[in-house]
């Protein structure tokens, strides 16, 4: 048997339905049929984002939409301030050296989220700062940045707009767009959307088209400016992944008729019996201000993290997610984001129960999975 | 009935069992699994490319790969040359300007090839070229450019290379990258591969890579290094496009088991046996320097090609091309790539025939479609 579980932070599971509605026969990019169904799809976003903005779709991973925003936004020797407090806190401060803009990092301990008072600290410091970068979830640490509080210091300066990395975030959670005064949210098809990899999405408030107008960088195939041009003709500037949209458009129906409150509920769900499940095995949780997302689990006194990712993967066919750069072999990872159910996350939990026995850790089997139950059989 | 067919070129017809595949429940991109799969996939381009050369596989469309030569390989200020024929020619010329390089165009009709010699000429003119960008098939006017001798001329000098857009050329005739001297080659997913857009191909030749060891254009999304080291590890910089790339996988195995040269020789029947068949009904190519990837057939005096495409597409559900920018109204395009094969090409060209009539062009009904018969009877 190898039947194949994927309950890592993205890629992951979509559901049959939505694979069997991307193998319908491909059609043209440039057609009336197409047209239609962007035009539904770019509707539909705006519920997802709870926004009025134009949100733009891309073909790349989430990086390409990450790099989009800064050369759209920007000109050479701005002045930036990034949040860096894991990976992509990180790829923000890389994608701004990059383009030569001057970058200044708040430098935030993994596993902790920013203090908003640093942040003001800092844009009291440079009223010029032009946008301020950080991730609404930071995928590395399992940690929730405070963007609603940011959007709140960022809405009152005219000449500062924040631009958040929802990738992990947006449709997992609760994340308002509009009321929190989020300039640009940025997201990718593989993580609460439920598709495969290859798309990214970009929403666009007033005052950041503002910006781009403005905006000095080179920029070709990630264009904000022929987007929007290209939006009004019902179509892309380049040529879409014509497949992946018609994935999209299901997903997105099927995210309104839910209803957003319904799926953030069933994430937290997922979170909290997962976190309950682990926090009785005597694990602790590696995030102190810890998501909907995933459960990001550090992993007990010698034993190295990776041992228990390798174990799930080559023994029982479940694939989780280590840590990445200083936090590797520190934690390992579990996704609820993703075609996943309660059902799901029992098989984790008695999963790193095993591990953890074979690796010699004093677990004792069912304990995890009897906490998580409960809280299930509690919280129906 | 809505039955409907894809005849343009690109986004082409997806084979079913390739679409049956790319549905596939989506496995981890950082797994065992995938790595052997993108290790396979790497090996078998190079059996495409006809090369011994990396290839890289970019989530994006074309463009990005096009895109991607630019900034990967050159440094502000430097000196390009570029073979501008058709809206693709345009695009070469539009990314190096938008990049401050400093381009040279070698203008040519829409419809003609460029000649070598001018680009000797313009070589020899400015030897501190660095770069010749071409298209090894416009697909804007279904030109073939003669890529082959250009790479003749641009080998002998030390300091240039020769960036070939391939989008519509690798995979439907021959084109070697080694033995031509084609220093970097770029394809994309949905055209001669038969795939949904989304992914891009770079190949990239020692001597391109003592350019991208030096070049300063920024890039962060799109960095050759940065996938030249993930490649060591069998991996991909970015989240690939996952199912897209079990589709290639499938698709590529196809063309080795196939074997290029028939693959070839199934392209150039289409073409002929189309050509050969809007020529019996009196049309004339619009291309001097036809290829085998699409036919390109000038509207009939009076006739706007825009209104044939139409009528095929709302009357038949037959989705061909019309003409891009200069060549609008005045041409429409039939694709010889894609899961396509002669029965589609008698389709076309009665269909073709029935526009004609509906649209009082003096065409006899059968007579296209009869000299494709027999063309492809005596071709079989």
């Amino acid at each position: 048997m190898d039947k194949y579980y994927l309950m890592a932070p993205g890629p992951v599971t979509v559901a049959p339905d939505i694979l069997a509605k991307m193998s319908e026969p491909i059609i043209h990019h440039r057609s009336p049929q197409f047209s239609a169904i962007l035009t539904k799809v770019r509707e539909d976003l705006k519920y997802l984002y709870q926004t009025k903005n134009d949100c733009l779709i891309l073909a790349s991973s989430g990086t390409g939409g990450m790099e989009a925003s800064v050369v759209n936004l920007l000109s050479p020797g701005d002045k930036v301030l990034v949040i860096r407090g894991g990976k992509f806190g990180e790829r923000w401060d890389e994608l701004c050296n990059t383009y030569g803009l001057k970058t200044v990092n708040i430098d935030v301990t993994w596993g902790k989220a920013v203090d908003p008072k640093e942040v003001k600290k800092a844009l009291d410091a440079d009223p010029d700062t032009k946008a301020v970068f950080v991730q609404a979830h930071e995928t590395s640490t399992g940690v929730k940045h405070p963007v609603e509080e940011l959007g709140a210091l960022v809405r009152e300066r005219p000449n500062t707009v924040l631009v958040v990395d929802a990738i992990s975030a947006l449709g997992v959670y609760e994340l308002k767009t509009d009321d929190w005064g989020l300039d640009v949210v940025i997201t990718g098809s593989q993580k609460s959307l439920s598709l495969p990899p290859g798309l990214a999405f970009v929403s666009i408030s007033d005052k950041a088209w503002g910006l781009v107008e403005k905006a000095r960088l080179p920029k070709y195939y990630f264009n904000f400016l022929k987007e929007k041009k290209a939006m009004g003709r019902e179509t892309t500037a380049f040529t879409p992944a014509v497949s992946l949209i018609i994935g999209l458009a299901e997903v997105l129906r099927s995210i309104r008729t839910t209803g957003l409150p319904s799926i953030f509920a069933h994430h937290r769900r997922l979170s909290e019996g997962t976190k309950t499940g682990v926090t009785a095995m005597g694990l602790e949780l590696f995030s102190m201000a810890p998501s909907e997302a995933i459960t990001v689990i550090k992993s007990p006194e010698g034993i190295d993290g990776q041992n228990i990712v390798k174990i799930l993967r080559e023994k029982y066919g479940i694939t989780i997610a280590g840590g990445q750069a200083q936090a590797k072999g520190r934690i390992f990872r579990i996704s609820h984001m993703g075609h996943l159910d309660e059902w799901d996350m029992i098989i984790a939990l008695a999963a790193v129960e095993r591990a953890l026995n074979q690796l010699g850790y004093p677990v004792e089997f069912g304990k995890g999975v009897a906490a998580a139950e409960k809280y299930f059989a509690q919280n129906g």
